[in-house]
C-alpha cells in the first residue's frame, strides 16, 4: 500500500502514514495535538488545518466559512492523505512556543509475531502427530489366509518399522470392506503417540491413496469468541479461519456468571450444546470454504481457559468458583471428537489442552506452548489481557503463572462510559497542555458513544503527562479550564460535550474510572512483580514481554508504560502473538512432540495464588499510582515528566 | 442322592442307579438288553421284567395280564428303583446262553471337569483385570489447590504404587461430585493392562466404599444358544447364570446362512441387534437374579467363534465364507461395551476372545484357555464337537488347529429321522444279538420322534458290534429280521415301528445315514491324525482328550470308540469340560494374566486349512470306515469282536 509523508508546522515534525488515512489520525501519530471532539466525525468542526503544499482528499465542511476554504483550511478529521503534504496547525490551536520544544511520547505499537511455520520446519518439529501412510498390500490367497487386521498391521511393522500398533475398533468395522475397494491399496491414518515408548494407534483406513487430504481442527474457544482454523497437515497452512461469538454469551459475559448458569437445572448441557454449535457452524464454514472431503479430517486440538473446556467437555465447573477453587483436571486423555458431539468423522480424536489451575487455563499453556515462550532462554513475561488477566513469567527452564483478578477495566467495564471496542469507542486520545481541550478519536471516525479498553490508556496517561491528573489518579483541582468539574462530588474531566456524542451526554471520565483503572493494572504489575521476586528476580531482568489476546494489538505500548500496566524497557524488545491459544492449538496439531512436552510444560508452570502470597499485597497497594510508588522503576517517564516540568508546567 | 443295586438275570450283572431311575435304563446301564420300541413310554408293552428280590415302583401296565402282574412281572420302563432289586429278565426276549457269555462294550461317560477356582487362587492367578481400590484423599484446601483428577491420580502413585495411570474422560466428568458425596472417600475401578509396563486406567469412581461389589459378566455366543455369566470378582464365585437361544436363530441355523442373510440390505445391523438382545436379556435376568447393582459390574468377556464374534461386532463377515476365507481380524482392541449396544454400565469395558481363522473362533481359543490346555505338559487333544467341529492339538509348548467340515450329522442334520437333543429323540440304544429287536431309549422317555447326536452314535456302534452293519457302514443283507429291509432301493434298519412313534411313520436308519455319520468322524479323525503327523506323532501319543460343547457330555466314549469317532483310550484320560467357550470367558474375567497370554496363544495356534493340507485327503479316505479302515488303530474294539466271532456270531 501506498505511503505518504505529512509534515505539521509548527511543530515541524514528519510522519509517515497509509494512502487515505485522515489527518487527524496522522497528527496523533505524529504526537501533534488539534483540538477535535466529535471523534472525527466532522460535526464539531474544531480541526482546523491549513494545507500548506501538496494535495488532500475532502475536509470541505459546511462548518469552514467560504473564505477559510479559499485560504486552504480543511477540517482534519475528514480530510485524507492521497500524497506528501504540510499541514500548519493554526495559531489560535496551538500552545506556545515552550510547549512545542516538549517532545511527544513516541506511539508505539507492539511488533507482531505471527505463528512460524518455517521455524517448525527447519527445527525438524513439523511432525503431525496424525500421519497418513500409502499402502499396497498382498492380496490374500490359499497360502496366506492372514485376517485382514493382522495383514494390515503386519506389512505397517515390516515396511513401516512400527512397533506396537493399536487398531481402532472402527477401523476393524471397515477395514474388509475399504480392503477390497482399490485392490488391497490403502491408506491408514496413524495417530502417534506422546510417549515414545508408546503404541501407535491405526485410527482411519480409506481406499485409495489419500496421503494429501490430511486436515486438522485448531480451535481457541474464548469466553466472548470462538475462532476456529482449518489446517494441512500436509503443508502446515492454514486453509480457512472462522470466528464467531462463542453462543454462551447469551448465558453471561464472564466465566462466573456462566458458571453460576452451568449449576442450575440442565444448565451444563445446555452450555455445553451451544458452544459446541458454534464450533461445529465455524468447522463447516471452514469445510466449505476451503472445499474439502470432512473425511480427511484426523484431529481437532481445542485450548481454552478453565472454565471455558470444563463447559465444552461437559464437567461440572462448580468447585472452580469457590475456594479453594479447585478444577476437575489438569490433564485431558484424547478424546473421540464424536463423544463431544462434535460434527467431525468418527475416527477423530480431539486434543484438549491441560489447564494449570481453575484461573490459569488450557488458552494460557496454548499460549505458552504456541508461543514458544516454553523453549527460549530469555527471561520472558506473559501476559493476556482479556475478560481476566494471567501472567506468566519465566522461560525454558522455569515458569511462574498467576491470575490476576484485574476486573473488566480494560474490557469497558466498570467505567462510567466504558464500552467494547466497536465503533464509536473513543481509542485515541490528546490534550492541549495550555488549554486542556481534548483530541478523540474514535474506532469507524463517528461521534464518540464510550471509551474502550485502550482508549482508556491513551485518555489517562496523556491525562497524566499533562498534570491534569496527579499521581494519585486525583484531578488537579485548579485548572483553568471547565472539563475539569465537580458533579455530585466526584470529580471528572468532559472528554466530549453532549452536542458532539452519539449518545446526548457528556461523555467524562470520573476519578472512580481511573481508580478502577489504576486497580486493574495494579493487579497485573504487582502480579509480575510478585511472580519474579518469588523466584529472586525483578521486572528489569526481563527480557521480553508477550502480549497475547484481542486487547494487547490495540494498546500503545508507550502509554501502558506511562499508566504503569507495562514495565519500561525498549518497545521492540515487547511482541504482539495475537491470539496465542490459536497458535498452541494450531501448533500442537502440527507437531506431536509437542504432546508431550505439554504435559512437561503444565507440570513446570508454578501457579501462585495471588491472594494466598503474602508479598503480593504489598506490591499491589505500591502500585496504585501512576506508574507507581516507586518512580524509579519508570525512568524514562521521569526523565519526561522532569522535561516537562522544567519546560514551564 | 440315595442309590441302589440293581442285578440283572441271568446275566448276573450289577449297577448302581439312582434312586428313582427306571428299570429300563438301568439294564442299559447294565448292558443288558431288553426290547423296548416305545422310547420309554410304556406303550409297546415289550420291555416285561420279573422282579425277584425286592421292590420297585411302578411299571404295573395294563398291556401285562392280572396273572403276570401276580407272579412280579413289570414294564421295565415304567418301573422306577427304589431300593436294591433283583430283576430277572423273561426267557422269550434273552439270547441263548452263548450270547449271554460275551461282555457287553461298558458303557463310559466322561469324567467332568469343571472351572477350577482353587487351582486358580492357589497358583497366584486370581487377580482379575478389573481392581476396586478404596481411597481416602486429602481434602483440598487454601495450600492445595490440586485439580480433583490430579488429586486421585497423585494419592494412587503414591499409595497404591501405580505408575502411569491413566483416566477415562467418564471418569473426569463425574468425579468432582463423586469426590464430594462421602467427604472424599471414593471407590476407584482400575483397569489393569495387558502388558506389563502398560498403562493402568481409572476407568471408574464411586462414592465411598464398595469394593465388595465388584462383578464381571462372561458370554459365550453360540450359533445356537448364548450363555451368561454374572461372576463376582472378589470371591471368584458364578452368582448367576441364564442361557437361551441366540436370537438370530430365525435367520439361519448355521454360521453360513447367517452369513448370507447378513450380506443382504441391513441384515448385519439386524443380526447384531438380536444377538445384542438376547445378550442384554440375558444380563438383566442375572443382574435381577443376583440381586445386585449393575453399577457394580466392570466389564464383560465374549467369546464366540469367527461369524458369531464379527456379527455381534457388527463387522462385515462376508470374507469368511469366500476363499480364500479371510476373517476381519485375530485380536481385538478393548471396546466400550456401549459401543455395542450391550445394556452395561457406561465404564464396562468389553473383551473380546481373538479369533485363529475364518473357521477356529474365540469360542475355541477360549476353551483353550479355560481348560489350560495352553499350560499342560500332557499332549492334548481338544475337541468341540457342535455345529461345526474344531480341534486343537497340542500342549503349552505348541498349539495345532483345524475347523473341521463334519457336516450337521453330530446336531442330527443330514440324517433322515436326525432331530436336535430334545424330548422324544432316541438318546441310547441297544440291540438284541440273536432277534435283532431294539431297545430304545429316549429322551423324557416318551414315544420317539427321531434320533440325536448320541443316539445315532450309540445306535451305529451298536448295530456294527453286532454285525448288523459291516466295516463299510452297510446292512448285511441276509440277516433273519424283517427290521433290516430295502425300500427304494436303500437299506435300512426299522428302530420304531410307525404305532410306537408319535410320528405315525416308522422311524429308521438308512445306510445314507450311517455313510453321513461316517463322514463326519471321519472328517474329525482324520483332521486330529493329519494335524499330529504334521508335528511327527500319532493319535497313540495323546495324553488326555478334552471334550467341548454340549454334543460331548451325553456321548458314549466307548461307543464314540467303536465308531472311530474317538482314539481308542482310557476312559479315565478323556475330559470332558463342558461349554469351555465359557470356561474361558470366565477365566479371562478372573485372571488380568491370561488376556496377555491369549495373545501369544492366539498366535502360537497354527492353523491348518485341512482341504489345503495334503495329507488330509489320505486320511480322511481311510477314515471312511467302521471304525477304520486300520484296526489296529484300535486294539480293544478288535478284541471284543474277535471274541463275538468267536462266540459263534
Amino acid at each position: 500500500m501506498d505511503t505518504h509523508l505529512v509534515t505539521f508546522q509548527p511543530q515541524n515534525r514528519t510522519v509517515k502514514v497509509r494512502d487515505g488515512e485522515s489527518l487527524l489520525r496522522a497528527a496523533m501519530e505524529a504526537g501533534v495535538h488539534i483540538n477535535a471532539s466529535c471523534g472525527g466525525e466532522g460535526v464539531c468542526g474544531k480541526c482546523r488545518v491549513i494545507i500548506e503544499a501538496g494535495e488532500v482528499e475532502g475536509g470541505l465542511s459546511e462548518r469552514l466559512k467560504p473564505e477559510d476554504r479559499e485560504k486552504g483550511y480543511r477540517l482534519a478529521c475528514r480530510a485524507s492523505v492521497i500524497g506528501d503534504v504540510t499541514v500548519r496547525v493554526p495559531v489560535e490551536s496551538v500552545v506556545d512556543a515552550s510547549v512545542l520544544n516538549i517532545p511527544p511520547t513516541p506511539r508505539k505499537t507492539a511488533r507482531v509475531k505471527t505463528f512460524d511455520l518455517d521455524e517448525l520446519k527447519e527445527k525438524g518439529l513439523f511432525i503431525p502427530p496424525m500421519e497418513k501412510v500409502y499402502l499396497t498390500l498382498p492380496e490374500p490367497n490359499a497360502q496366506d489366509h492372514l485376517p485382514d487386521v493382522t495383514r494390515l498391521v503386519s506389512f505397517l511393522t515390516l515396511k513401516n518399522h512400527e512397533h506396537r500398533l493399536g487398531v481402532e475398533f472402527p477401523v476393524i468395522r471397515k477395514l474388509p470392506d475399504i480392503l477390497r475397494r482399490e485392490g488391497f491399496q490403502v491408506t491408514a491414518t496413524l495417530a502417534r503417540p506422546v510417549r515414545e515408548d508408546g503404541q501407535t494407534v491405526i485410527i482411519n483406513v480409506q481406499p485409495g491413496d489419500t496421503t494429501s487430504e490430511n486436515y486438522a481442527v485448531a480451535v481457541d474457544i474464548g469466553t466472548t469468541t470462538v475462532y476456529v482454523q482449518l489446517i494441512d497437515l500436509v503443508s502446515g497452512n492454514v486453509l480457512a479461519e472462522e470466528a464467531d461469538f462463542n453462543g454462551q454469551i447469551s448465558y453471561g459475559e464472564d466465566v462466573i456468571s456462566r458458571i453460576m448458569f452451568a449449576e442450575k437445572g440442565d444448565g451444563l448441557i445446555r452450555l455445553h450444546d451451544v458452544v459446541t454449535e458454534t464450533i461445529n457452524k465455524l468447522i463447516r464454514k471452514n469445510v466449505k470454504r476451503a472445499g474439502i472431503d470432512p473425511d480427511g479430517i484426523s484431529s481437532v486440538t481445542l485450548a481454552g481457559n478453565t472454565t471455558m473446556t470444563q463447559l465444552f467437555l461437559q464437567v461440572d465447573p462448580r468447585y472452580i468458583r469457590r475456594s479453594p477453587y479447585v478444577p476437575a483436571a489438569s490433564i485431558y486423555p484424547p478424546i473421540k471428537a464424536k463423544d463431544l458431539d462434535l460434527d467431525l468423522p468418527d475416527h477423530v480424536t480431539a486434543l484438549v489442552y491441560p489447564q494449570v489451575s481453575s484461573y490459569v487455563g488450557g488458552d494460557i499453556v496454548a499460549g505458552v506452548m504456541g508461543s514458544g515462550l516454553y523453549r527460549t532462554e530469555e527471561l520472558t513475561l506473559f501476559m493476556d489481557i482479556g475478560t481476566n488477566a494471567e501472567i506468566v513469567v519465566g522461560n525454558r527452564d522455569w515458569l511462574a503463572c498467576a491470575a490476576c483478578s484485574a476486573g473488566p477495566a480494560f474490557e469497558g467495564g466498570g467505567i462510567e462510559f466504558g464500552m467494547r471496542a466497536a465503533k464509536g469507542a473513543i481509542e485515541d486520545f490528546s490534550i492541549d497542555p495550555v488549554t486542556f481541550e481534548p483530541m478523540n478519536l474514535t474506532i469507524g471516525n463517528v461521534r464518540p458513544k464510550g471509551i474502550c479498553g485502550s482508549g482508556l490508556i491513551n485518555i489517562v496517561a496523556a491525562l497524566f503527562e499533562a498534570g491534569v491528573v496527579n499521581p494519585n489518579g486525583k484531578y488537579e483541582r485548579n485548572l483553568p479550564t471547565d472539563r475539569v468539574r465537580e458533579r455530585e462530588g466526584i470529580w471528572e474531566y468532559v472528554l466530549v460535550r453532549q452536542a458532539d456524542t452519539q449518545i446526548d451526554r457528556d461523555i467524562v471520565l470520573t476519578e472512580i474510572d481511573i481508580e478502577n483503572l489504576i486497580r486493574a493494572k495494579g493487579a497485573i504489575y504487582s502480579g509480575c512483580q510478585t511472580l519474579l521476586e518469588e523466584v529472586g528476580l525483578s521486572m528489569q531482568d526481563l527480557d521480553r514481554i508477550y502480549l497475547a489476546g484481542g486487547f494487547g494489538s490495540y494498546v500503545d505500548l508507550a502509554r501502558a508504560m506511562v499508566i504503569g500496566l507495562l514495565p519500561e524497557m525498549d518497545a521492540d524488545k515487547i511482541t504482539y502473538i495475537g491470539n496465542a491459544s490459536l497458535m498452541g492449538a494450531r501448533m500442537s496439531a502440527l507437531t506431536n512432540r509437542i504432546r508431550r512436552d505439554v504435559v512437561e510444560v503444565t507440570r513446570k508452570m508454578t501457579n501462585f495464588e495471588l491472594s494466598e502470597t503474602p508479598s503480593y499485597m504489598d506490591h499491589y497497594v505500591a502500585s496504585l499510582f501512576l506508574p507507581h510508588t516507586d518512580l524509579e522503576l519508570f525512568p524514562r517517564l521521569k526523565a519526561r515528566l522532569d522535561l516537562r516540568r522544567s519546560a514551564g508546567r
